[in-house]
């Protein structure tokens, strides 16, 4: 047998449009060939205190138990609920997709007693049946939310769910993985107590950490449990420890993704974070009436779309592999399939972080147009790409 | 306040010899350039498919279940916990030193009932001694065994441990951190059950992966358990269908750590194993040698020292932090200290993986030797050196 692992790797030039991971801008892939240093060297103590200072600012939050968890988005999902949740915790999850569905799994795993409120895919959690659901469960202690549910591209209005879930006592805690960077998340402002995200989508790194914030009220829950933490891992204390307070070791950090980190969040902030906000809405607005002109319909209802992930309905008849198939062996282009209820039915097409740029809507809507005429889809070439430049054209008048 | 994000990030270029990470290659952190694709596309699934091919002559097995964590060492051995043990379950952890103290916490946190077989600490594992053990508890599931104990720099005899514990019936866990690239490491021909690792250590890919491999028979006991894996993100049956089988998403893998690895392992191959680990012992009895010149203890017994980690007892009188600030400071060159009954008595000299190179040892034992000397301590200048150079150029008489 020839072993293919004895070649150096051959890595194609892809424009990463789908779900995450995004783009990674060549600054920060640098950022990550900087001399390794110890875990526990003055150096790269300076490096932590950065990337927490800037994650602050992303997440809007004076919280000091602000850090990346040295695993994905799904570790953070994780370490928010093995932290918060002791056995028997009743706990109610928004649940209107597949991330949801997750982070449900995972509280059951956590040993809490899960309680759904479960919405259609493609609309948003509507604060009002959440307040009546409140109503049915007095002693509940946690309220599971995801902002930007990647399955189905819908954007739920956290500010008003956030009041509906203190108005009732409860904590909150919110899936960002997708929003943070790409739409306004005000931790302090909406009174959100637990919060995470993921450095592979609108923050512009490659996956591997996963920054979670938690209000001091969150903590005062984590630091007053009556069991252990059943993780040792995603054990906030002992991190808290490594973090911000005495440097103890608890695990060796992922030192050159804690680098690129910090380049990413630094372009942010070169940037602004508005101004990222701003160019994500633009950007997204252009895709969407190119869709809808090509004739395709979205998934996600009006007034709650969310910018980084647009979620298209597959036109029937039209062969969803081989369509993908096509955009990444022709074009070098990569969008998403549908997730579990819309697996096989869904396109999802992101726009984060350094993907979310004009050139690669016009590039994704081209191809498009080009593939489907192929497959029998009736298409005017050349109709979504003037849509989508139209909408961006006049989207600040 | 003036920020200091904005500024680029400034790291020294160390020479790494304290338990991990270790040096990164050039050619590694280049390789985490390489552009991003996504997680779901085929050049990917090429990469993945390299790194496990290879991972399984690392580990010298045949096992299907190869793969790595998408976590630090300590995740993999939370990994291997939360699969292998259900609530209830006897195990029992072979503990002499920090990590196994570690082990036995996971196993706890999973709701093991938790036996302890302690040897003091810098001594190796008695495999008679474990037998004695295993006859108390007759309904046992799990052994766990630290191969190389970084806290003490004691090396078990892994082989004839796993004899014991095969003819008690136990599955065993063993955790190879700080051994695998730098021991001989042989799951199949020794009967490892589970064993797991990092990549910041004698593999020489940066921290964040980790490695681990479970035999058919542990994959048995993970597939017919009767709880639920309590974590998620760990889950190795989701875990094995997106690297080995159906591809299905569970998480963003880790994409340019995944490249670096991929890369150090290539640089693994083309050294050969039987090179590398002949390698870690001839250049540690060089250390090893030049630290007794300069009329020094090693912690560890004799016959049982772990090569890529020297542990050293701090003489009387000498400042444990004045001798390595000034170690990092003006010379550059890290080491680690003492951890848990060792704090503040010991020194820990890694030589791992790039880092396991003569010039280190030298540049090490020199600037021991100035620094002790400036401390008060009597030093002979250049006596540990030609002590070491001696026992490298004799070492393959």
């Amino acid at each position: 047998m020839t072993s293919s692992y004895m070649n150096e790797a051959q890595l194609p030039q892809r424009v990463l449009l789908g779900a995450g991971p995004s783009t990674v801008h060549p600054r920060v892939l640098q950022a990550m060939t900087m001399p390794v240093v110890g875990h526990l060297d003055p150096s790269f103590f300076r490096v932590m205190d950065d990337v927490c200072e800037m994650l602050r600012e992303v997440f809007h939050t004076k919280n000091s138990m602000t850090l990346p968890i040295s695993s994905t988005g799904t570790g953070a999902m994780e370490t928010a609920c093995a932290n918060i949740i002791e056995p028997g915790d009743e706990v109610l999850i928004c649940r209107n997709g597949f991330f949801g569905a997750r982070l449900a799994d995972i509280a059951d795993r956590c040993g809490a007693t899960v309680h759904m409120m479960d919405t259609p895919w493609g609309k948003a959690v509507d604060p009002q049946m959440l307040r009546d659901e409140l109503k049915k469960h007095p002693g509940l202690k946690v309220v599971g939310v995801v902002h930007a549910e990647t399955s189905t591209g819908v954007l739920s209005s956290l500010e008003e769910l956030m009041d509906v879930i203190h108005e009732y006592g409860a904590l909150s805690i919110v899936d960002a993985v997708t929003s943070l960077g790409g739409h306004e998340v005000r931790m302090d402002d909406w009174g959100i107590d637990i919060c995470y995200s993921a450095t592979q989508k609108c923050l512009g790194a490659p996956p591997g950490l996963a920054p979670i914030s938690l209000s001091p009220a969150a903590m005062d829950v984590v630091n007053n449990r009556a069991s252990k933490v059943q993780s040792f891992y995603f054990n906030l204390k002992d991190l808290e420890a490594y973090w911000s307070q005495t440097r103890a070791y608890h695990h060796t950090s992922p030192i050159n993704m804690t680098y690129a980190l910090r380049e990413a969040l630094r372009m942010m902030m070169e940037e602004g974070l508005d101004n990222r906000v701003h160019r994500h809405a633009r950007v997204a607005a252009g895709l969407r009436a190119g869709v809808e002109a090509l004739g395709m319909t979205l998934l996600a209802e009006e007034g709650h779309r969310v910018n980084p992930l647009t979620a298209i309905s597959i036109p029937e008849g039209i062969d969803d592999a081989r369509v993908r198939r096509s955009l990444l062996n022709d074009y070098d282009i990569e969008i998403g399939g549908g997730l579990g209820e819309f697996a096989g039915k869904a396109w999802r097409i992101g726009l984060m972080g350094e993907s979310c740029r004009e050139k690669n809507v016009f590039a994704v809507l081209s191809a498009l147009e080009s593939i489907l005429s192929k497959e029998g889809y009736e298409v005017a070439f050349g109709a979504s790409l003037s849509a989508a430049q139209r909408t961006i054209a006049t989207f600040d008048e």
